[in-house]
């Protein structure tokens, strides 16, 4: 049987790194990518190949900095007295378009979770803790996924800060805004009856 | 509210490309992205610019080539007398996948869409009549999705070559093998029905 041409096979398995993405849908973007215009290829082979240098991570808090620096480690931020937890860059984003929150962030760049060698000692907690002293943080805010891994790493967090003279608290559980109870699964139905607020 | 540094927009944006990708998606590879170790990154950057120069594509056939020419167009799928028209130069692999082909292939690159402005004119049809009266062929096998523009395709080509003397038939329509009847649908059933065989 005919195999692809080696470009194309080691172009398959270096797509396969994608997230979510296996054999198929990785042979699925190749075979497209043949059809591309040489231009569009070459402006996504480039973007990708700079992106460890156009990208920066600020050094204090994570996020993701540009040429001008960390658009989150700013004077007014410091000086908030609130720090929010978050798994990834990417939340940053999510919690910005929020509007709510004007404190500042700490970027764990991982959750616990022992199956992939992610022990306490991944998560550069000393940072975070000289942070909360450093900028007299009151309220830390733990925004991870409601996953096995999110649930260990806020509890782990809570008892890590505890020394600390500074409060620890977690996104609400509850109904996502617009859904309908039909649709709502017994966890979260129990959790948004439990956290039930006065009216 | 913060945006995306512009690297990371124009990353995003290229990435969108992928078929089946959108926004959500895109940002999810971009941000997975940011984790890479540089070097597989520079790897997927040059395999991605490199991509026309590394894969050809046989003048003759569409299929794809590599440096030692296209392995479809040899002497011995010249004298079968069977040409296969396929609609991507993927579906070469699958039909290959089968080990019972042995003739030419023809690859159209494109099925008749007027939605997407593809009409009969972007077909190629010449370069394939020239090629069924060069080789000989005294069958053509229309190879195409089971899919309005696959059918479509298949009827158009049929009437094209009306005037050859060569047979032009398309790949059975039924049950998958391994299905259960329980599953397929209504459709299925009634082509798998009309075109029972004799055990």
């Amino acid at each position: 049987m005919n195999r692809y041409p080696e470009p194309l096979v080691k172009l398959i398995e270096s797509l396969k790194q994608l997230p979510g993405v296996g054999t198929r849908t990785a042979e699925r973007y190749a075979f497209d990518m043949l059809n591309w215009k040489p231009h569009r290829l070459i402006e996504l082979g480039r973007l990708t190949e700079a992106l460890p240098s156009s990208i920066q991570r600020c050094p204090e808090c994570g996020c993701i900095a540009d040429d001008h620096g960390c658009s989150f480690c700013v004077h007014s931020r410091q000086q908030s007295g609130v720090l929010c937890i978050v798994a990834s860059p990417r939340d940053v984003f999510s919690m910005e378009s929020t509007g709510e929150f004007k404190g500042l962030y700490h970027v764990l760049d991982a959750l616990l979770s022992p199956m992939d060698g992610i022990g306490p000692n991944q998560l550069k907690l000393e940072q975070l803790k000289q942070r909360v002293e450093k900028y007299l943080i009151r309220e830390v805010i733990v925004a991870f996924d409601s996953t096995l891994e999110g649930d260990a790493t806020a509890l782990f967090i809570k008892e890590e800060l505890e020394t600390l003279d500074t409060h620890v608290s977690r996104l609400a559980f509850g109904i996502p805004v617009g859904s309908s109870l039909d649709y709502i699964d017994g966890g979260t139905l129990t959790r948004a009856f439990l956290g039930r607020n006065k009216l």
